[in-house]
């Protein structure tokens, strides 16, 4: 047990640490005083989200490294790996992320870059680069992580304070309540505790890891808080929420779980806006919160704290909360695509209902953020209503995000787009650059997501071809082989080999979008599998056993709810998990047009299904009847009732995600349907 | 000729001025050294725009005096000047835009209120009033219009300089770059110089355009404009071009105009940064713009001006643009209520055809730009189009924009509404509060829009009981008189009665709404009406001469072209000029809920009309036959071709100005529809 956490009094802080404090290489010794000479005891193959000891937790994540995939996913990651992480990297080295910390180590004379957020882009970049490390060896990443951090760390100050904005003449700014609200300090503390666990559970180096504890321990826990002696805290933009629970679950030390209650509950002291309060997602109580709103990124994220908050305490107030916010999720506010977030103005989240299209926000980071939330609350229940959001965001709204190539990213993900708007919705940079590698640190840390094992078994939340290597909670090793064509065939055959027969459930999760399934265990048909449940199959496995699981993957016509304004008279196509759209380029050429205005789907046609290997890396394209209605140019004209003329004419939908990887052209996911 | 204006060389200035400066009466006196005794020669019973020496206008407006409405425009302007313009005048006060001048004059130790622009909004008070005593006598305004006017003008420094808010601490910001782009200064002195010319053909007095004029000769003209000596301009909010004309038109001297043209062509030595030459559209030659864009109401200003510099010089290519942008406009960007400018984000245009319904933004002051835009195109031309736009924004956008009770206003005219989003759209009071004395500017001058003279005839416009006493333009003495149940029935009487018989032309305005209508002439057909044109009746015309005019008031079910996505699926209707929309509270019990979502009106019914003298101080509603659609609550669901389980109700429309007037309820104008 450190002592520097037993000294620590912050709040009713009864679980005490058993973590201890690391040497730490090189340079940065000089400013870690009180360092120590033992590793924490077990940094290796631990999961994105610990849960091996959240009370409050149904199901822990089974880490990273613990899954290799091989099938749809692995190219994606591949070019992840390869292509998105190095370039990026030279992207923030370009603008100048990595001159603020050399300056302030007098090494650079370059002026301060950036907006005041920008060392977090760093932070995020390191943790995809740990997440990959946790996979595969990429010794070359990791030589340029391992200079990055010392580069990060060296800039600590005595105080443990460190960020590269709030500095020379903007020190006195540090942590006043204007700057909590709006400065990122401890926004940027999150992703960099985020960061350094991930980094500290990918190599075992400590060295990111204590500063941040650094930080929080001398320079934050000390001068701010609840206590009459400390200064109150406002997150501004949640994120730190979350990270000081995982250093929780990293060190076991319990006042981080206090501290992140206290910020989750807001500080009185303190006089916040309403609109801030809106905006922010913080600074009242959460279980007072009644709905999403405000800015949909920090919503995400303040969801996301509260759910781990959830999972160590069990606080039902909490729970009340989070199930009404995420109904007001499933029910007002979710896009097709698993994007949130539907205004411009304030990054924000919309009225119920309030769904553009052409106009949609859906930031990937809120996407992500997203995914993240759900993540969580299906650690709190088990239940596959939340892995069908995150499967939703993952292989639409957040797969989006980034271009075939991996060096384009969309900030904003529209649900439809007009070129001549001038719009350009990929891009290899943005000043504000937090979504390229948050995109980044999600892909690498997708195989933490597969799988999670409960006190009696192990539940299967997606399916791609993959090996699982990882063990029950009563210590008995278990392997399990996926082999598919998902996400473009819906039948999956696996292999369940546990280190000795045993009896124990395998939980398959069932698709709520798949209406028709069969499930087979060594040939033998298994009754019960319904939509959007885990079909729990119990039983005594043994090596080779094998699950066929065979998923409906007949195309869908969605509608949206008739309260979506933007949706009337129009369908979403949807195969599988693929949200699918229409891009201008594939339609017949004399149909092209502004928005493809004219084109309309027939809504009893019948679609046909193919998959085309030299199209947008192979992909499943899928063509439907449809017609060409021609349209007066008059901006009004008096109905007439019934038809307009109508020439009939096949359209072609491809994957959204994969839109715009061409020439630019206009796109629709929700396209105007006829019934006749 | 007034010696201040000839020693002036501004440009190559040709036509000199005719104008003299008038004595100012009371202790303002002081301040206008250079004051001299004559008058201008003739106040009198000029228009709102004065285009009797405009050498490329084909129509003259009427003076605001010479027309008497008494039929439905006479309700809503005795609610404007009884208790609109009484009331926001006493919210002026509550709100300290009167202190800040009383301030200056050590009258009041108030701090300056208000943002950067209040000055204005006492200024198009003050114009509100003039048109108002234009009409008819008010003492009791006048006496507290005259007491504002030397408040205001107590405050001009010696300089010519008058502002309230560039002074004291801020008086080193004056018409700095940055000032001028986002300050204001030339737009407060623009509403200046409306408010002073309408004020001084109302009553005579010059004291507050003497002021103005003393602004732009001594402060403006001397130190910013092309000249190596002069700093340049940026009018930054558009609005001091058509001021400036109108002072040319008001003083004969062409300088104003000249240096409308250098504003409007902008001045290359500053930089602006393109986001800015959008948002402001000003700062590049206005000949160089290609469509609406930026912020709806500085760029309908922008517009405005421009044409009142081509009414003025002929300039073909100011022509050419303003054809292509009215084009961008009628194609694109108009909404179905004469509401332009779809975004909050900024106030602004957005893409082609978007046209969100309720996240319309559709400032009540854009609607204003848009008629006032509209109506200097139509004395260009003649041309009925802009009637049209000029009708459509009248009697919708801009009349929605202030409460049946005169003291509400909207700044925001969404065509949907629901209560749950918390927004309150009607207010008595806006920090920023633009529209509402622009609302009653409108009001007030409305006499001024109904007629024009051209060089052969008379122009009737708009139509309701009313009576023009007024010449043609060979000074033959010329009275029309109408009576009108408009809008509400499409039947107008007329009596043509000039001083003596004589040939010259009616032109009578057929609407574009008006699919079939029918002329007679003291009871013998006139043949040749056409939607959308002016029907030119020539012949001898003698006192009492009868003019039938029955138009169509078929109520209309619209559709938006289909690049309006938003609106797939929707129909609105209209009838005469009135657009419809449907208010909850008018609905069925049964059918009440979010958004009305579950209505649908059948494209095949027939429509009901009923006059409702009861209802929302006496409109016509209509009654149509639709459904409601039991509807399921998931946000995304599977189609199922064919209608779902339908019952039939009837669905009940309001005219769309009068939403809001009872209980908070949803309301939409765009209505999904059933064909079936």
């Amino acid at each position: 047990m450190s002592e520097r956490f037993s000294r620590r009094d912050f709040l009713a802080s009864t679980t005490l640490a058993t973590a201890a404090v690391l040497t730490v290489p090189g340079h940065a010794k000089s400013i870690l005083t009180e360092a120590k000479t033992e590793p924490f005891s077990d940094w290796k193959m631990k999961p994105v989200m610990d849960f091996s000891k959240s009370p409050y937790a149904k199901l822990r994540q089974v880490p990273v490294g613990a899954v290799t995939i091989s099938g749809y996913w692995a190219s994606r990651r591949k070019t992840n790996v390869e292509s998105s992480i190095p370039s990026m990297r030279e992207e923030l080295a370009d603008h100048g992320r990595m001159t603020n910390f050399e300056r302030l180590q007098s090494r650079s004379k370059e002026p301060q870059k950036g907006p005041v957020y920008s060392d977090s882009d760093i932070y995020k970049w390191t943790e995809a680069v740990a997440y990959t490390l946790q996979s595969e060896s990429r010794p070359e990443l990791k030589k340029v992580a391992d200079e990055q951090i010392r580069e990060v760390v060296a800039i600590q100050e005595p105080n443990g304070y460190l960020n590269t904005y709030y500095v020379e003449d903007r020190k006195p700014l540090r942590m006043q309540q204007h700057t909590q609200e709006v400065g990122h300090e401890l926004y940027c503390m999150g992703h960099y505790l985020q960061g350094a666990i991930a980094y500290y559970r990918a190599t075992g180096d400590p060295t990111m890891l204590n500063a941040g504890i650094r930080f929080v321990d001398d320079f934050l826990l000390p001068n701010y808080g609840p206590g009459a002696n400390q200064k109150p805290i406002v997150s501004g933009h949640p994120e730190i929420e979350m990270s000081l629970i995982e250093l929780y679950r990293t060190t076991g030390n319990r006042k981080y779980v206090d501290l992140a209650g206290y910020i989750l509950h807001g500080d009185k002291r303190w006089t916040i806006k309403p609109n801030a309060i809106v905006y922010m997602y913080c600074g009242i109580p959460f279980p007072e919160r009644t709905k999403l709103e405000g800015h949909a990124v920090r919503c995400m994220y303040a969801c996301c704290g509260a759910t781990d908050y959830y999972l160590e305490t069990g606080d039902p107030a909490y729970w009340k909360t989070l199930e009404a916010l995420w109904q007001d999720l499933a029910s007002h506010q979710l896009y097709v695509t698993g994007g949130v977030g539907a205004r411009a103005e304030g990054e924000a989240f919309g009225d119920a209902y309030e769904l553009p299209n052409a106009r949609a926000y859906g930031e990937s980071c809120a996407a992500i953020g997203n995914m993240m939330w759900n993540a969580r609350m299906l650690a709190a229940t088990g239940e596959a209503r939340f892995a069908d959001v995150m499967e939703r965001a993952l292989y639409n709204g957040i797969n989006s995000g980034m271009s075939l190539d991996g060096k384009l990213y969309c900030y904003r993900n529209p649900l439809a787009f007009e070129p001549a708007t001038g719009d350009v919705i990929r891009n290899p940079w943005y000043d504000t650059t937090c979504c390229p590698p948050n995109i980044e640190r999600t892909f690498s840390s997708l195989p933490g997501y597969f799988y999670s094992t409960s006190k009696d078994g192990i539940y299967v939340h997606l399916y791609d071809t993959s090996e699982m290597n990882w063990h029950l909670e009563d210590g008995t090793g278990l392997k399990i082989s996926q082999k598919t064509e998902y996400p473009w065939k819906g039948d999956v055959s696996m292999t369940v080999s546990p280190a000795k027969s045993q009896e124990f459930t395998v939980y398959l999760r069932i698709p709520g979008w798949s209406a028709g399934n069969s499930v087979r265990v060594n040939g033998k048909t298994v009754d019960g599998a319904k939509a959007g449940e885990y079909l729990a199959i119990r039983r005594k496995w043994s090596t080779g056993d094998r699950i066929e699981l065979a998923m409906d993957m007949t195309p869908r016509l969605l509608k949206a709810n008739a309260a979506v304004m933007e949706d009337v008279g129009k369908t979403a196509m949807q195969r599988g998990p693929i949200v699918f759209c229409m891009e201008g380029l594939d339609q017949a050429e004399e149909n092209h047009g502004l928005n493809m205005a004219n084109l309309r789907l027939d809504l009893k046609g019948e679609t046909k299904v193919r998959f085309e290997p030299e199209t947008l890396g192979g992909v499943t394209v899928l063509e439907h009847p449809g017609s060409f209605v021609a349209g007066a140019p008059d901006l009004y004209r008096t109905a007439s009732p019934g038809p307009g003329e109508k020439n009939g004419t096949m359209l072609k939908l491809i994957p959204y995600y994969a839109w715009a990887n061409r020439k630019p052209s206009p796109m629709q996911v929700w396209i105007p349907y006829t019934e006749a």
